[in-house]
C-alpha cells in the first residue's frame, strides 16, 4: 500500500511518498513544491494544482494524508488555507481517499508525546524509514511523518 | 464596464454583477452559488470551482471583486478560505482582473460609516441601482455592495 502525505503550504508544500509491504515501511519519494512570493496569490495557487496534478498521478497513492490547519498566527493560517483548499480540491478531482492529522495527533503517533520538538518527530522518521540522514527540508520531513501516521490507521487494511 | 463581485463562502458563495455607462449603474444579476452540507469538503470546492468556470464565462466582467477574509471565528474563516483559494484558483485560470476589499471598506465606500450595519449597506445597495425591493439573500446583497464598492475604484478607468 502506498501513502503520500502533504503538508500544506503556499510558498512550500512538502511531499513524502512511503510504501508498506506487511511490516517493513520504505520511502518512495519525498520533496517540496515551492511558488514564487513575488507572482499573485492566483497564480502561486494554479501553480500548486498543475503541480499536484502531475505529482499525484506519477506517485499513484492508495491513501492521500493531510495536515489539518492548526490554530497559529491569523493571517498565515488564511493564506495555508487557500493552498489548502485547492490540494482539497485537485484530491477530489483525482478521487484520493483521504485522512486528516493535527500536528499533535502526528507528533503523538511518532514520538508518543503530542507536544514534541521538531527534531525528534525527524529523528522518529529517519529510524522508521532506514534513512541514512534526516530528510530534508523540513516540509518534506513533515510530509513523511504525516505519512507514517497514516500508515498506522492503515493497519486494519494492510494486515 | 461589468464588474462581477464576489462574497466567498463554502455553503454560500454571493455574487453580483453590475454594469456601468457612464454616471448610470444596473444590475445584470445576482445570486448565490450553494453546495451541499452534508458532502465531503473537497467535492464541495469542486462543485464551487465548476459552477464558477460556468457562471464567469457567462457573465464576462472587465473586473472581479473579492472580498478579503476578515478576522471572524477562526474554524469559521479557515473553510470560507479553503473556498478562497479555490475562487482565486478560477480567477487565475480565467485570467480575470481582480480587486479585493475588506467588509469595512465595503461599507465606509456604501455609507461613509466602515462599522455600518447590514441593513444600511442593503439599503444603499438597494438605492443605488434603483431596485424596487432590497437584494436578498444577504450574501447576493453583499456580492453586489462588494462591486459597487469596485466601481468606486474604477473611476479613472470608466471616465
Amino acid at each position: 500500500m502506498r501513502i503520500l502525505g502533504l503538508d500544506p503550504g503556499l510558498a512550500t508544500l512538502g511531499y513524502g511518498c512511503i510504501e508498506i509491504h506487511g511490516n517493513t515501511c520504505q520511502v518512495c519519494d519525498f520533496g517540496v513544491i515551492t511558488t514564487p512570493s513575488d507572482a499573485p496569490v492566483g497564480d502561486r495557487l494554479q501553480s500548486l494544482y498543475t503541480d499536484l496534478h502531475t505529482l499525484i498521478p506519477a506517485l499513484q497513492p492508495d491513501w492521500v494524508a493531510l495536515e489539518r490547519l492548526f490554530f497559529y498566527k491569523m493571517s498565515h493560517t488564511i493564506v495555508v488555507a487557500q493552498a489548502r483548499g485547492v490540494i482539497l480540491l485537485v484530491l477530489s478531482q483525482l478521487h484520493c481517499p483521504l485522512m486528516e492529522f493535527t500536528p499533535p495527533q502526528v507528533k503523538q503517533a511518532l514520538t508518543g508525546y503530542g507536544n514534541a520538538a521538531k527534531m525528534d518527530v525527524q529523528q522518529a522518521v529517519q529510524r522508521e524509514l532506514n534513512l541514512s540522514t534526516l530528510p530534508k527540508p523540513d516540509d518534506a520531513a513533515d510530509a513523511l511523518a504525516i505519512a507514517l501516521t497514516a500508515s498506522r490507521h492503515c493497519d486494519s487494511i494492510n494486515s
